[in-house]
């Protein structure tokens, strides 16, 4: 069993005015409010033993607010976390995992079909999630995961402030 | 397009205590609870034209509580949404409304199979919904609801409060 926080990047600088999309900052404003849910969550009491990144500069931001935040202390980033990523690596990583507990940073919309996929056994595009929102997840105790977990939390940033 | 606000019914007396269980009412600390979500509710701007509600006691009295904190001004109650309800009567009902926002106050697993159904197109148990727990779901603007709706919210009183 483990349980997975998905958590979007905050609002970041606007698409085309980098000349590397990978290297998109979160904006001040995107920075604060992302902070702001990040203490939210500490105050639930999330706890991970892993954060798991996209690599790009907006996600990985988001994962160090995580970080500073005390969410978890140990940060990685995974390529397929990227927005192109198949969600099979992300299968692939959460079946062999001995974590209990991880959050997932990365892009739309992947987080949400993979909550989809986990929850439904579909990645379909009907959950929606907004940026710096997080969705809660657990995956059953043994077996599959895939059509088998169970969704906890959609939150958008709205909610949690 | 209809907005529809799921909310479980509040903390109710022990299962067993009341002769008739469609008399169960909500404990004094299930009415405190259920009317701080209530508030937050309101504070977060959801207004609906129709509370509908199963008419079992502690399912009403949740649904009064919305309506004394104005989400609502309208409230009905709908054989339909008791424990034992068929969910074929609530897509009929949501297919018919001309409502473009409603709550619908009701049990578990109804209601999160429900949402589940309108999401995904199968009511299974994968989603989690606490008491007083609040699900958000928008509905396609046109055509079949059943599995092409969009979920924006689950969310359990301590992500609320």
């Amino acid at each position: 069993m483990t349980l997975i926080y998905l958590v979007r990047h905050g609002l970041a600088g606007q698409f085309g005015e980098y000349a590397d999309d990978r290297l998109r900052p979160l904006t001040p404003e995107g920075q604060a409010k992302t902070r702001r849910v990040a203490e939210r969550l500490k105050g639930l009491k999330v706890s991970v033993e892993v954060i798991l990144t996209s690599p790009y500069l907006r996600a990985l931001q988001t994962a160090e607010i995580l970080l500073a935040t005390q969410i978890g202390d140990r940060l990685e980033t995974a390529d397929f976390l990227e927005p192109d990523y198949t969600f099979e690596s992300l299968q692939t990583w959460l079946t062999h995992t001995t974590a209990k507990s991880v959050a997932i940073v990365g892009h739309e919309p992947n987080l949400s079909n993979a909550a989809a996929f986990l929850t439904f056994g579909q990645p379909t595009d009907n959950i929606q999630m907004k940026k710096a929102g997080v969705i809660g997840i657990e995956t059953p105790a043994e077996g599959e995961i895939v059509g088998r977990s169970t969704l906890f939390w959609l939150a958008p940033p709205r909610l949690l402030l």
